[in-house]
């Protein structure tokens, strides 16, 4: 089942079942997905009509619970290589994780408002809706409660995150509202889906031109049960909690980390990394964040070449 | 006008309004708080029936966001000095502030539970919440955004915290859920609300014996405006949005950390503060953190000793 929420004025919008080709979709009269996830009953679906994907919401609108790891540790060692800085030994085997806003997620078509000089970035990743998980969840129980599988702009102000995170509490102004895709999908209707990870190529276009080709399921250090029994060590996590993999990274073949997609790599999910790559290369980052007018889609295809999650497509606007 | 949330077995519970006597209450046919503060139309309220602070959920149960500031320097200073650390300047202007999670808090009543080598704590604070505050708020706007305050139990876990903040992205299994006061109070119906902070002595006893007795409207380096403001600097904020003061914590007279309430002084609002103050003066921590069997109540009251918001009152149980 892929389901999309739709905008139909109140906060947390209409549920929707959509159909596999994105063409048409059934709204479901008076329910929400976290009405969904918190086991209200499904009444039947309305008329089949056109799927519009400008008119989505985020599948959840707002939500109770986002926690973002980065399960993609080449991503981390990469950011701390071109600082240079060591990475501890310890985050190959205890996942990174932060705890963030949940209140209001930016539709996937919305645009993405900031000033010149915050240093914005995006940051495409895989995301998992769970349903309750009780504390002191093992990885199998956490698998089991996987209900859904999206697609996240993590919206990064990379100038706003040294002195944020200097001060020891984590993100608070450096990670605004996020994004997520048009479309949640149940694990059972993803091919690519193991089980733990998502494979398949996740796409990231800026202005048009193809600037990501990562697989998701490779180079995942940490796979979603283990992210979500990490989180539930020490409290339940509430049926509709957003757990995010972190900004997806491969290393290339010789482990490296890998070459911009225009010179036949995978390329990167965030700018950060390829101006990191710069940096290492050549000793400046060349590749500027995010101004206005800038145009960033992030989705994913199957081996048919249709679109899983509908796309995130989202314009840069100053801030008036 | 005072408001509780019932449990009535759904996960958001029941509004009730409240007598300011804490006798009586009326329940809201339909409503939830969050639903209140979304801007739904507020039926009349049923027939006055006893009120029993025991039914009670934590005023909103879960909710989309919970950051929690730490205003009251004093407590980072003391926990700094403790472990000879320095503290930056910068701490004096610019709010240390984390994101909470909110996916689902502990009633007022309800055991805490956890390891024993964790390092359970409370931390004793005074929190609001919010109604919608635009991005990029001021301090006047984000004044006129609260729309009640609380009491909280933001429980830490203390042996945890260290090597999770060394990860540099917060907390996540180091705060699991916290608990709020029965009530949430509207601010003109507090005596000692001055706009931006609460003035009034809030109460911790531990295990029936006074523990804390610090002011809270003294030495909140950031008020509550203040807080919200820079919450909201790079992202709007949603109604029901939860604000917390951090630990609620007085210098003394001179200057010092003050001293226990036993030795005629203040107290502190957590155990960790106490035991800071033990290892400044005698070179190692004499109070426990909590254990099973352990009861934690916090409150406050007006200078007629009527209480403000009902108690938090927790015992602590062993992991099953």
């Amino acid at each position: 089942m892929r389901y999309a929420t739709l905008d139909d004025g109140t906060p947390d919008g209409r549920l929707a079942v959509v159909s596999d080709d994105l063409a048409t979709c059934r709204m479901v009269p008076g329910m929400t997905l976290q009405a969904m996830l918190d086991g209200a009953a499904m009444p039947a679906p309305g008329p089949e009509e056109p799927f519009y994907p400008a008119r989505c919401l985020s599948p959840l609108p707002r939500a109770y619970q986002f926690l973002d790891g980065s399960a993609y540790v080449n991503h981390v060692a990469l950011v701390r290589r071109a600082r240079g800085a060591e990475m501890p030994e310890s985050f190959w085997h205890d996942p990174l994780m932060y705890q963030g806003g949940s209140d209001g997620f930016l539709a996937p078509t919305a645009p993405i408002r900031g000033a010149p000089d915050w240093g914005m970035d995006f940051e495409a990743e895989v995301a998992v809706i769970t349903g309750a998980v009780p504390m002191g969840a093992g990885a199998e129980e956490a698998r089991a409660a996987i209900r859904l599988v999206m697609l996240c702009n993590d919206i990064s102000l990379r100038a706003l995150i040294p002195d944020e995170l200097a001060k020891g509490f984590g993100f608070v102004q450096s990670k605004p509202a996020c994004a997520f895709s048009p479309l949640a999908v149940a694990p059972r209707a993803l091919p690519g889906w193991d089980g733990g990870r998502l494979h398949g190529t996740l796409c990231v276009d800026l202005n048009g031109r193809p600037f990501g080709r990562a697989d998701a399921g490779v180079d995942m250090t940490f796979d979603f049960p283990a992210l979500i029994a990490h989180a539930a060590r020490t409290r339940a996590l509430a049926a509709g909690t957003i757990v995010g993999s972190g900004t997806v990274s491969n290393r290339d073949g010789d482990g490296s980390p890998g070459r911009p997609v225009a010179e036949g790599g995978r390329g990167y999910s965030c700018i950060a990394e390829q101006r990191m790559v710069e940096t290492i290369r050549t000793g400046a980052a060349r590749t500027a964040f995010l101004g206005p007018g800038d145009r960033v889609r992030i989705w994913m295809e199957d081996d048919g070449g249709r679109s899983l999650f509908g796309a995130i497509e989202q314009n840069v606007e100053a801030l008036t």
